[in-house]
């Protein structure tokens, strides 16, 4: 794409009221603009890094052999009293409002209760189960306080998962099965070395057993022990005399680090589908009611996290994987010659399908430059008039600041 | 796919409170949920069909030029109080909440204000214009009456696209392309010969230069006048007197027919982006206010009229170009020599990239013809114990109901 068509500009200011780094680093970028506390809309480039963070969670999804849909954000008073979460005490992250009958309705912050009522009408029997879906949903969650930028947002993206199955034994092959896809996720993103799957309480979801993914992160709202050996973390609810006891490990053995959630699974059990009459006949003509497990990942969240780890003083620092394009080309002459070079080198990457940010705009180097380092995309590629001779340009690594001299040939070995 | 994999069943009957034939059709055949009236959710099959319309208006889209973003549902009551349209009074259609500090907040029903106050941040000289941005938006709407199924919806999935430009002439050449870029969408669907573009008043929305993308459909919830030649429609609010003599027809040349708005084109000028304050500088050096334009694109609401015209007695009928798959394979016999048949066709397909869904499930017969007309993919195969000699497949056109012989080269041909 020619940046002269992104209609989005950086800006050498975030807002006032903005104090988060991956928010004020990707307003600053033009990745989101931020409407309210904790609420973003995603521009052009943020929706880059948005899709593809949903591709490889869709690959991965996709291997589980999950199906996906969509789920309602409107959501059904009744059901949600089946199940005794509808009530501002239960739940106090509820948006509601009314519809001009006066019913009362609820904006979706978690899907359990419609996704499982659905099930009712299409599991029956032992044969139909197990059964696997996902969706990726815009929730809708009344946060008191909403002041970590993407990482805790009012309103974000999460690929929420939900599983059916005829017993626990069923069940926690799916669930394992998904903790190590789950793991694939984070490292594909570049995030595997510092996330550690720690056992947790469930909070409002449930009190059964469950699992964070948590990403050490300075800027994290959750606190973590991880042992020096850097083997085993823990979560602080569960960092107690007993867990250790029981792991042969002493305190002194564990230091306490901030971390973000970036997913976690939950074994729901049986009760869920007996309060939504979920039930199949089993083998022996028996019914029995339907075992449910979640799973969630901040797809949205994960684009803060990643921005708030990697980003450094100068800007945004993206993962191949996930940046909004693989590489960033920069013309820094005005001379006809150079711009038809870049013009070219332009088309070659283009037809080879390596995904280039062309800046064609006629402006200072000072300034490309510097809206490279704070768009961050992986490789930058500078035509000058240097380069018209030597037909060698200069590449620059975003992360590792380290630059080289490469032909158009090697450059295109580099970017596939 | 696997039938066997699919979660959804077919139903013998919709939801008692479901009349309209678009919904009953796609609830029966596990596309969507009913969730209330109005609000629906997306199952595996549904999703597949609006990813197809998706596509194609995506495609329809980057040829204008216009780039993908994402609003916020949420929405800041100070932004729409600039343009007077925060008021129940103003705009009727409003969900409202109130965030925990007290603050109201509003649920997104369009998105002129966030969008053009976007632009604040980005436009600055008439060289950043003209853009054109548009986005895949779950709408929210409390509509009083939602009886149409999934074409009138109180929450739907909307593409709507706005337009910056520095004057009427500039914004009018865009306006007159996505006027034909959204008729190529309407052909794409098969719903070109049965689609007028009808000059339109803005109702909520503007009382300036519109047009509005009319469906002939006896379920549709307008009325237009339709000239007898077939030529030109109008709807009701401009057949009038005035009208008639300035085409230098008359009242006697059209029929009133029920027909479905599926899109619609706006004309805001620069009132808009003079409440918001949304100015650039011209090459004069004068500060002016930029001109808006804006457009929606139905995109579940082009599943439900798709559905309710090319519905028949038996099921939903889908044009290739968004069917959930092209092809839907059944094998009915339990032969495993017919059964291994059966593998190898859905195999050879699918490694030719054709889309198939393959009924392996243990059914007798006509459970899998019912179930297949009910879903309503374009090509039904049939390998049965005939087939395993003659090596000649039946193949039956879901729309036509004309049924031939095919070898499976023949096949991969048509189907391809």
């Amino acid at each position: 794409m020619r940046q002269s068509a992104l209609f989005t500009k950086t800006r050498k200011e975030a807002p006032a009221d903005e104090t988060a780094k991956n928010a004020m680093l990707l307003i600053r970028a033009g990745f989101i603009h931020k409407e309210m506390a904790g609420v973003y809309s995603i521009l052009p480039l943020g929706l880059r890094v948005v899709k593809k963070i949903k591709d490889i969670i869709s690959g991965e999804m996709e291997k589980l052999g999950s199906s996906e849909l969509i789920m309602s954000t409107l959501q059904a008073k009744e059901l949600w009293e089946k199940t005794d979460r509808w009530s501002d005490e239960k739940v106090d992250i509820w948006f509601k409002s009314a519809l001009k009958s006066g019913t009362e309705v609820g904006f979706g912050w978690s899907h359990e209760e419609p996704i499982t009522n659905l099930m009712k009408y299409h599991v029956g029997s032992y044969a139909d189960l197990p059964v696997f879906v996902h969706q990726f949903q815009n929730k809708l969650r009344n946060e008191t306080r909403a002041k970590s930028g993407i990482m805790r947002c009012r309103e974000f993206v999460m690929k929420d998962m939900y599983s059916y199955a005829t017993t626990e034994e069923e069940h926690m092959d799916f669930y394992n099965k998904t903790s190590t896809a789950y793991m694939n996720v984070f490292k594909a993103l570049g995030l595997g070395d510092i996330t550690y799957v720690t056992s947790a309480s469930g909070g409002v979801f449930t009190d059964k057993f469950s699992h964070e993914f948590q990403t050490l992160c300075d800027a994290g709202e959750d606190n973590i022990y991880l042992s020096k050996d850097g083997t085993t973390a823990l979560n602080e609810e569960v960092f107690n005399d007993e867990t250790l006891e029981k792991m042969g490990k002493s305190k002194e053995d564990f230091e306490l680090k901030k971390a973000a959630e970036v997913g976690n699974i939950f074994t729901f059990g049986t009760k869920k589908c007996e309060e939504l009459d979920v039930y199949f006949t089993d083998k022996d003509g028996q019914k029995k009611p339907v075992f449910l497990g979640s799973y969630g990942i901040g797809v949205t969240r994960l684009m803060g996290v990643v921005a708030e780890i990697f980003g450094d003083e100068n800007g945004l620092v993206w993962p191949a994987s996930i940046a909004p394009f693989r590489a960033h080309l920069l013309v820094l002459s005005e001379d006809p010659l150079v711009k038809e070079l870049a013009d070219e080198v332009y088309t070659t990457l283009s037809a080879e399908g390596v995904d280039v940010l062309y800046d064609d705009r006629n402006l200072r180097a000072g300034e490309k430059f510097a809206d490279s380092d704070l768009i961050g995309i992986p490789t930058r590629i500078i035509v000058g008039n240097k380069t018209i001779e030597s037909k060698m340009f200069e590449v620059k690594d975003r992360a590792t600041g380290e630059t080289s001299q490469m032909s158009l040939e090697h450059l295109l070995t580099e970017l596939q």
